[in-house]
């Protein structure tokens, strides 16, 4: 019997970033708390792209950026998520599939346009984004086709999309979809204020369904409700794995076993780091899915979050195959 | 009397650009001409851009970056161009006004969509381009409004538009009212294969109506039937100045009394030479309009043109001013 179709199945929002270099004033004049996300609404998106400055647009989305990311490693992926027929939403069909990844979605026909994530990069590197879902709400449980998340060795679930009914039910789905058929789940907690949003949820989902969980030290630590430390003997034996990233101080592994530490990369010169834990993502769920030594897989985490923050932009910039 | 209200007012095509780059055998297999621009259908946009790998979009358009890039120097500045009432319409207006160029058009509410520059950047930093006018193309005569071209120390034209007979009945229509008004007409001829296309009104119009030309030894050489050497002797009088522009061998200004080189400004990496010739061209008129001296003019221009080559796309990064 033949293995997967895919290495990796993404679900998540379909966005197209705008992002635009602007001062540590502009956060405060607009209310933006720096480094988080979060949600808007149509006419809050007019007005806050109205005060940006020149942008630039570039296809992105959380899980839309790790499998790109994937498949830029040479994995085989597909993603799942709902655009508008616009042309932002034909940007980001062409950007997945010039990837080279499956884009397992029809455009929606009616209702609001492709989504968009307004990133407003500071000198300091850091991105703070606001996110109009657009189209991408739409996405729900009748967009979980068996036979696309069936046929994946792991199914990534984005966090930033667990804020509506439907989509909460579209996790579930496609969690227990891709367990009855033999693959894995992999969760990223995406942002801490969401987790705290959802969390009896969150807690249901990570406890029932998550085989690899992703987080950063607040999501994890919002999730286990404690410390760091605790929050990692917490999370051992909770999951298969949780990888806890910690931006310039590295990664560490946590399995029922074991505690790895993974160091970060250098970068000579950080310039946006939107997209860093999604391209960890990436290249973590590259190795994941070759069956490489965990240790392995976040060193190519490591790595293709290097890549990704060196320059503007959320997608890879390099064929990230030569990273291996 | 008080003076006009613009300082430069630019006509011509209304672009989003979408930039990827790709390796030299991608010219080849799409019959692309290194360095040159094309004239492209819907058609054969939807081609290229399949083939193309992940875009970013950014604002592009000849003129509308060289007013941007006067903006961005302090200067006051307004934009005539057509775009549909879609997302790429809405971009570019956008990047315009928080350039602080105001956008001296309506958009058209039928017809093809905003126009879009495809753009090939090889890894010696060249770029090649490919242009879909789309609604752009529909500029003409009775978008040429006196009450703002005849409020201009300057008329800026980009040679990009001189295809259709509607657009150049625009160019002629502006130069007479801005030339009534006491204004001054600079044009510039961006591409030899255009002023090829069109010798005989090209000629008629630098002759009857420019003050100020801009363009590359390969356009000069075909406006003037001759070498180079002979072209800038033929220039010496024919306009108030020409502005000759050589890439890194920087640039020669030819009045009907001298002839001034101007040094190249030395940049560490080219990254993306699009815009180089429109951010000269923004350098220098901001210098013109401010009644600089020329050799003046000509730094100004050659350090806003290094500044749009050392990163991907057409429009200054950094405030302008900053340069003077």
């Amino acid at each position: 019997m033949p293995g997967p179709s895919y290495d990796v199945v993404g679900i998540g929002n379909a966005l197209v970033d705008v992002i635009s270099n602007e001062a540590d004033r502009f956060l405060v004049d607009h209310g933006l708390v720096k480094g988080s996300m979060a949600l808007i609404d149509e006419r809050q998106a007019t007005d806050l792209y109205g005060a940006m400055g020149v942008g630039t647009e570039m296809s992105g989305g959380s899980a839309a950026n790790t499998v790109a990311g994937v498949a830029s490693f040479g994995g085989r992926a597909a993603f799942v998520g709902t655009v508008r027929d616009d042309e932002l939403g034909r940007v980001f069909a062409h950007d997945l599939g010039s990837n080279g990844v499956t884009f397992a979605a029809q455009p929606v026909v009616d209702g609001p346009p492709t989504g968009r994530c307004l990133i407003v990069v500071t000198a300091d590197a850091e991105r703070t984004m606001s996110t109009y879902l657009g189209a991408g709400a739409a996405l729900g449980p009748e967009h979980i086709d068996p036979a696309i998340i069936g046929d994946a060795k792991v199914v990534y679930l984005e966090g930033y999309l667990f804020d509506s009914p439907e989509a909460k039910e579209a996790y579930r789905r496609a969690s227990r979809t891709a367990h009855e058929a033999g693959g894995k789940v992999a969760l990223t907690l995406s942002d801490s204020f969401c987790v705290q949003r959802h969390l009896d949820e969150w807690v249901t989902l990570v406890d029932e369904q998550v085989d690899v969980l992703f987080g950063n030290a607040d999501e994890v630590q919002v999730l286990c409700g404690t410390g760091f430390d605790e929050a990692l003997q917490q999370l051992q034996g909770r999951v298969e794995v949780a990888v806890v990233t910690r931006g310039a101080a590295g990664s560490v592994l946590v399995t029922p076993e074991d505690v790895i530490e993974v160091p970060a990369e250098r970068v000579a010169h950080v310039v946006d780091t939107t997209g860093a834990g999604d391209l960890y993502a990436a290249g973590f769920l590259y190795g994941y899915t070759q069956a490489m030594a965990l240790a392995d897989c976040g060193r190519l985490g490591s790595k293709a979050a290097a890549e990704v923050i060196s320059h503007i932009g959320a997608r890879p910039l390099v064929t990230l195959s030569r990273l291996l």
